[in-house]
């Protein structure tokens, strides 16, 4: 559905369990927006969940408590998504739902199952959403750029992911070969989840193409978005790859 | 260790990935008073844990960002736990790490693996908060209460659980048998852990007898101590006892 399908009758009640909050203002949001915000809302739930399952590796009770309080730091993002989704008389289930399978795929191929590899996916996951914004948000107007921004938690969970992280590979070196095999999975995995999306979401596919600079010569149309889209994917991959480089991982 | 044991010159460090929020002021608190914090914050460190992974089992988006929601909004009991704990510059990991063994052997006992057992767990483990802190709450001053309340966000937690158990449980009546099961395993862990704790926290078990009425012709000491905990012990099986009638489970 594109944002010219908004009810505006739509009745505007929050899902089960949500605390009185002032009403949110709804932002003008393009073709594609409510798109967006689905997209970003999923992702925001899944790493969520991924966060606090991670604390269960926790070496101590000091970084199973600092997980907690990333993960429910984090979500306040998914708030904001959430609110603005309701500002629009959208319900957020329905507009999270087109994006589940993929991203619970995601989520299941890159589980991790010990603390290193839990950071290190903290910390690439983190690094991927933070490229996108960035890529994204100068093309857009303040609200839009602000709605998708990942915050300054984004900024606190690397932190905490990279010292953590540094000190496990200080203390086993010999976690540098697994760790960059799964680097490598995750960004394979991140790829090919994007891309089914991108294929199957025309409208969301337009609105990213359109904030990606392309050179004045450049086709339009479906296959020029996803060319876009393309031209995007490989940007974050880049970004993707510095980060492994700077930990000493091989990608 | 006691109250007494504070140190004024103890760094109050927040722990890692902590925002900056206005300092707590420390409160008034008895012999015993660090561990009431200690055991109560490991609660709901656990409780917001087995919380966040019953997101898992929903049956719809809707419901696994209800739980998601309400996950975060009770770990804000949590970080009032600590930022008292901070205030008296008692380190948070090492005030909860006596209740860490006894409290994840509960939630392990307890783990529920799908969604009425999980909803049945949020509910009367909630409820069993709920009656603790009010018998205790009675006998103590007001800030002292109100940091052992389990606030609004419990009730939240609870009329969520009602709702989606009672659509569970009419969808599927055979269910009554199993979690009517689950709920005695429950009821038996959970005493079992909390005799463990009072048996081995003298202070603690102290401060909770001395908030207990007791006949005017009963002992003091330790002994009389731990029976005034089994008194409140029975009176939160009661409690157990009734939420299960209510739900038409047998106890």
């Amino acid at each position: 559905m594109s944002a010219q399908q908004t009810e505006p009758g739509a009745p505007n009640t929050r899902p089960a369990g949500r605390a009185e909050t002032p009403p949110t203002i709804p932002i003008d949001l393009p073709v594609g927006g409510r798109e967006l915000l689905g997209v970003l809302g999923q992702c925001e739930l899944v790493d969520f969940e991924v966060l606090s399952f991670s604390g269960e590796f926790a070496p101590t009770l000091d970084d199973r408590i600092a997980v907690a309080e990333l993960a429910t730091a984090q979500f306040k993002r998914f708030n904001r998504v959430a609110d603005q989704l309701h500002a629009h008389g959208w319900p957020v289930g329905d507009s999270l739902e087109a994006f589940r399978e993929p991203l619970d795929a995601f989520a299941q191929a890159t589980q991790p199952t010990d603390w290193p590899t839990a950071q290190l996916r903290s910390l690439l996951v983190s690094g991927l959403r933070t490229d996108f914004a960035d890529k994204l948000s100068a093309a857009w107007p303040e609200p839009m750029a602000r709605l998708i921004s990942p915050g300054p938690v984004a900024w606190r969970i690397a932190d905490f992911a990279n010292r953590t992280l540094s000190q496990s590979l200080a203390d086993d070196p010999d976690l540098a070969g697994s760790l960059a095999l799964y680097g490598r999975r995750l960004a394979a995995e991140a790829l090919g989840q994007c891309q089914r999306i991108a294929a199957k979401e025309v409208e969301l596919t337009e609105l990213v193409a359109s904030a990606v600079p392309r050179p004045d010569d450049a086709q339009t149309g479906d296959m020029a978005a996803l060319g876009a889209v393309s031209v995007l994917l490989e940007q974050l991959m880049e970004g993707h790859s510095r980060r492994m480089a700077r930990l000493g991982l091989a990608s």
